[in-house]
């Protein structure tokens, strides 16, 4: 039990250290901090929680990292639909205390997006469904093989969390024009379900396509790490 | 006697980096480092005191630290008030020092905030004390929970100060606009003395609020890492 | 056969992840990552991947990387022309999914320069060719050293992927407005063919000027690290 | 005599790389660096060299760092001069490569300050001569005393390079609009003696006020640690 209530919090950090980011401070007049600001707070919650959590939990904090740990043979079938029911309630309470926070200010909009992903339309650089989806399966899969291999036996001990956390800022970095970046379908249901509308009937994607992509990259893991030699 | 030195050093460290870099180089034209970067010299503070005095003091640098650390069992209460006195006093010193520089330049005004602490009207956003509240209680409560799940025997050995320092950058990232960001009362009060007027009368809330947020988060940690069983 | 697969990867990901930072993220309206979130990028998809098959290939992603290896007696000579080959492959292969996502949205132009390495014209800042050739030069010897350096049996266990990647960061951060920066001859391959004309015509320098400087910082290693005595 | 050339390098490499970033990308049009760029990359000067050469030298890199880890005792009397030569040596080497590669672009104007450190009139935010000395003089106060604690037995070990380096960039991204920021003779001895004039004249306070400072934090991180007991 206290592993699930550990990926809650590691996840409502995750949605609310990143969207929080993104929707406080991101476009800050004359200071804000950007998408890179915003790039380096996504990885540092999984960063810290890694190093705070990861004994109990093992630290997943997205559903789609525990179904590529599944595929990768990391992680037990049993254990699947308890982990992603903490992390989409970790996402959603995030986003609840996020919306609390940013409704003490004047002007705030939650139809503005409120840091939700989206595609087409509301892709925030207007990139096309294909664009979006290749993107999310991509950047999925490498985070998965970055996972399953500094977590490997054979790589340095105690540096995953650093490894980790630093890949989840470098997939921003590159890709929050294209969908705003999920890789996460916690993170995407955590906030699209306070916008409704548009977030909500794309949501699919951002499930969809990580879920692929998380599978893809265990398995191309497994293939290159000859773990079973 | 000479932990407490050490305290008051790395708390001058924290204030001093973490406020000069807001005070002198945010918004400097053109090439100023802006919140980005203030949120980066707050984190780097820690990460270097945490590697420099570790072993001294356990570079707390922070009451509402100490006193999550007392609640989560890991610091004795005898220490308490010496701790809280030193971090003060070099929060104290380091807004004299910090004083003295910024007052070497034409045009400073210390009434313009010197990175003081607010909320409503003199929250950095416009943000009201209910947000203001919240928001400093969960982000000292994540703080404290990064702290002591990163100090956990478990956890992997020496990486805790760069857990610890970059969770107060990601905080940085997420709640300069909200408060200017406290989750540490030494740090607060380092500033507001200077300041004084509503840097004074604004300053209980980023003494409550942090110590409220500290013990929860404490609380938790010890919750779910069931470290009794 | 395993480890050219994850040279392959790696280098993959390397391009895909630096070029598309460049590409997509860098100047995008407001909130761009500028030079500064490139720099970022680049060094980490070394330091993410350095973790995830450091153990498998030794991770160089770069064919000046592995002559420099070799000429600093670390790396075999046999091994040589498949790993070139690998990190080409992955490359181009980076390029194209790049090129696939990038042109999902209005406006991508190729020939606006897709990331290519240049000189003189086609410098971003207008360097001259002797600029050019001294800067990556220097910079891939510096790299080099880095790399010799951090990989010694002496050096600190597991902290070299750090070291490096953040080699790279820094090295973009000195030399973007020069080349572009490559020190890497598989990323500069990987987007010129695909923009073609003056990229194609001007690629020889950014094959030679990094094997130059990458044979020169092992030697010097090998020098200064008095390994044979 | 092989680790005097390390230094040589290592100091080659701050120089370059810390006022490189400065000189051509800190404020390239739209997506310069800016004061943050700047700050990392001084700071990954040292934490890639430390990696890569500590294990030789020690990788001081800075006269005032050798004189303060003697004023620590950490360091032989005998060895202060080779080293603070070797320290020049490289930082002069560094300038002039670096005014080679400047040079090679059209509009570059070495009078422009070169990177150079200054007070009053030239420092970068106009602080007066006072406020320069203060600055400089606790700047590299912590500098020592993190270096002294980071080093120490009982930190964590293979760390000190994360913990110096990141602090440089601490330091700089507190201290550019006072001084540019030195901390270190060496550095400014590099750009300065091309510039000539007003960055000759000022380079007094650049050896003075880092060497006070780090003889300083050497004596109060000794005082704190409790070495001798």
């Amino acid at each position: 039990m206290k592993k699930y209530i550990a990926e809650l919090f590691g996840t409502f950090w995750l949605v609310l250290g990143g969207c929080g980011s993104a929707v406080l401070a991101a476009a800050f007049p004359d200071v804000g901090i950007g998408l890179l600001g915003v790039s380096l707070a996504f990885g540092l919650t999984v960063l810290t929680m890694a190093y705070a959590i990861g004994h109990i939990s093992g630290c997943h904090l997205n559903p789609a990292v525990s179904i590529g740990l599944f595929v990768g043979g990391r992680f037990p079938a049993n254990e699947l639909l308890p982990y992603i029911i903490a992390q989409v309630a970790g996402g959603l309470i995030a986003g609840g205390v996020l919306f609390v926070i940013a409704s003490g200010a004047a002007g705030f909009d939650v139809s503005a997006g409120f840091a939700s992903n989206g595609f087409g339309a509301h892709s925030p650089g207007g990139y096309s469904l294909v664009a979006a989806l290749v993107c999310e399966v991509v950047m999925t899969m490498m985070f998965l093989l970055v996972i399953m291999g500094s977590t490997d036996k054979r790589a340095p001990a105690g540096m995953a969390p650093i490894a980790i956390g630093l890949c989840l800022t470098l997939i921003h970095l590159i890709s929050i024009p294209v969908t705003n970046t999920s890789v996460n379908p916690a993170r995407s249901t955590g906030v699209a379900l306070y916008v409704g509308d548009w977030a909500v009937s794309q949501l699919w994607l951002f499930w969809v396509a990580p879920i692929i992509g998380a599978a893809l990259g265990a398995f191309i893991y497994k293939f290159i790490a000859d773990e079973d030699s």
